[in-house]
């Protein structure tokens, strides 16, 4: 077997772009980029995503608000991948079949799962041809102001966004926690001492710079974790609500019955 | 721009791999395809996400009951991605750290998208090494059941599990509905009629031989759509229940209040 092949020796040097050049993305180049997505493999056939481009430039000043990320109105080029099970649900109805099945929480991670694949698969194709992605799950900050932003119909959720471009910088490839810690064999492994577990990996850190950070070491992962932890993104730990809203059936037992 | 390089050919060739030769692959095979997934990108750089391998018979066997698929038992090689909370929780508890954010859907979307990230990757890496995969949506056909069998602590859930190896089949490509249907431009479009806008992907798909329904032409995707929504896995539409029973805080307001 292949093992250090062209496509997986640019998927070890994979680095987040965040800063491109004026350079447009040719059209032929952007729709093989949207021929890829339409190939990822999807849950059960069904295909159950969308995209939205966005070019213009006060939706892309409102996204970016709702990022808290300036850059995103700059991108070159920016997807927003949503799980989709309104088309479907239409293609249903069309036929006369109506099923309270379309609003299940099963379909909502099908799309969800797509969502990220198709996202995925495309920033491989990205980086093969040369230029720099970046994935926003900054969009998920306020999921109800995507929702009205890109008009997004019920059955549908925001799930991910991807800008790129040709890079304008450089970083470094930012350390990754050993492997060891994150692949176990038949049943999940623990750790009697986490701390003691990562030491090498928030030496690695340390020694990191990151551009986000305009140059400045990194923190340990561990100090990093426990920050992150301590200042949550107000209202994001309520999505479900913004997911119920869009006309899902959460399918939670209350008081011992589901709310179906 | 290198469009059609040998990354994106492979990626437009993707097609589903379900049966393998017995060849089993090599563990620096393995090593690198783990290494793949360990650079993917992930949210906030938090890592949210483990892999259990599963090599041992029995494991297999209540996996492919779960699944509902034979074949999940004969897999060279069987990846689970898990959403991963507990490791970071873990970090923090050391530090003194005990914070309920710790606890938010928010993480929980998090390390799904991460797990999710982490599995296409390694599929576009697998394939490129000249092997097929199989992404099994279907562990979460009991998400509960997955989570005994593979001892999963709290603060994880199972997201996708990808089966690879040596093809032993060369199924068709199968047809996918046009990127029209997909992609908008920075607001969300819909159709008059969807039975018309699909009507020529309808075709395509009758003239698909699948391999999974022993090589018989597929129904029309429409007809696909609407005998999936009414045949759905008895209780897989409760998974936020087994994602509450995991510890994770969904966050859902309940008479105007939430359950915080």
């Amino acid at each position: 077997m292949l093992e250090h092949n062209e496509t997986v020796a640019r998927q070890l040097e994979h680095r987040t772009i965040r800063e491109f050049t004026n350079d447009p993305v040719p059209k032929e180049t952007l729709d093989t980029i949207l021929a890829v997505a339409n190939r990822t493999a999807t849950s059960t056939g069904l295909q159950s995503y969308s995209i939205v481009r966005v070019t213009d430039g006060d939706v892309r000043g409102r996204i970016a608000e709702v990022c808290r990320q300036e850059y995103v109105s700059r991108f070159p080029e920016l997807l927003i991948f949503i799980a989709d099970v309104y088309r479907n649900r239409q293609i249903a109805l069309e036929q006369g079949v109506d099923l309270g099945t379309s609003r299940d929480m099963d379909r909502f991670f099908q799309g969800f799962t797509d969502a990220c694949l198709a996202a995925q698969n495309i920033t491989v194709a990205i980086e093969s041809m040369g230029m720099g992605a970046v994935f926003l799950g900054s969009i998920l900050n306020d999921a109800a102001k995507i929702i009205e932003i890109l008009r997004l119909p019920e059955l549908t959720f925001p799930v991910l966004g991807v800008g790129f471009g040709v890079p304008a910088q450089n970083p470094q490839i930012k350390p990754r926690m050993d492997m060891s810690l994150k692949v176990f064999e038949n049943a999940y492994g623990t750790f009697d001492s986490y701390t003691e577990a990562i030491a090498d990996y928030d030496r690695e850190m340390r020694e990191y710079y990151d551009l986000r950070e305009s140059g400045r070491r990194s923190d340990d992962f561990s100090k990093q974790v426990v920050k992150r932890l301590q200042s949550p993104i107000a209202g994001r730990y309520l999505m479900l609500n913004a997911v119920k809203a869009q006309g899902f059936d959460l399918g939670i037992e209350v008081l011992g019955r589901t709310d179906r």
